[in-house]
């Protein structure tokens, strides 16, 4: 359980900061692959994504991603940007090992660093929602002009 | 070997066509899953996206997604548009089989259906580049409107 905050450098902090959307991969117990855009937070080692309120047509637990994360707690989370200048392109790719949190301190912090970043939150309450809590192990990144 | 096209509803249809990035997931020997934004063709039933031609500082057989490809053919390819307005929030996700083909007709097509949609590549030839060619077998789709 190693919870020191991971060695990231100047670019790689401002680039995960700066995006507003991050795909979340999950792996299912046929070991096949499941992809999903998130919205999240980054607190320096863990990344936070609820489950939340939007209609989803299904209960939280029967969601793909929670059911491959509860088999296989293997993620990986990409940022990047596109862009029709491919000498601008630049992604960061984090990866590492997903829970679900229902509720307690990793909860609340989720729900506080959620709300600061985005402002839909306040007419969608997070408070009670689960989340899933990714504590990343490995982060690497590619930039065209690097 | 079903070869037919798939069935997409029309706004999926133009939903995919109308994307100029996707993100395709892999998952390694040790069931980790892996992640990079990618630029694609579509013909109805394959997606084919290049090992091109930016320096990557490694050979294409050495690239992580390929790789994984190598030991584990599922993939999942995931198109989605993010918005500030989270009520414009949409995903297609199209899973399926992938291969390397380095040469040959289908090779020749993802070469034409690639430079038919990015004209990046009048610059930076693909003409004998290797394809990941994905034939789909599953897609689903959200929109948060829908």
């Amino acid at each position: 359980m190693d919870a020191s905050p991971l060695e990231l450098s100047p670019w790689e902090q401002a680039f995960i900061e700066m995006q507003r959307v991050a795909r979340l991969a999950t792996v299912d117990e046929q070991g096949r692959p499941h992809i999903v855009p998130i919205v999240f937070a980054f607190d320096g080692r863990k990344v936070f994504t609820p489950i939340d309120a939007k209609p989803k047509r299904v209960a939280p637990q029967q969601l793909q991603r929670v059911r491959n994360i509860q088999g296989n707690m293997n993620t990986a989370v990409l940022l990047d940007e596109y862009s029709e200048d491919w000498s601008a392109l630049a992604w960061v790719l984090m990866r590492g090992r997903a829970k679900l949190v229902d509720y307690g301190h990793e909860q609340e912090v989720a729900v506080a660093l959620l709300e600061a970043r985005y402002p839909q939150y306040e007419v969608l309450p997070l408070a009670a929602r689960p989340m899933i809590v990714i504590t990343i192990q490995h982060v690497s990144s590619w930039r065209a002009s690097g």
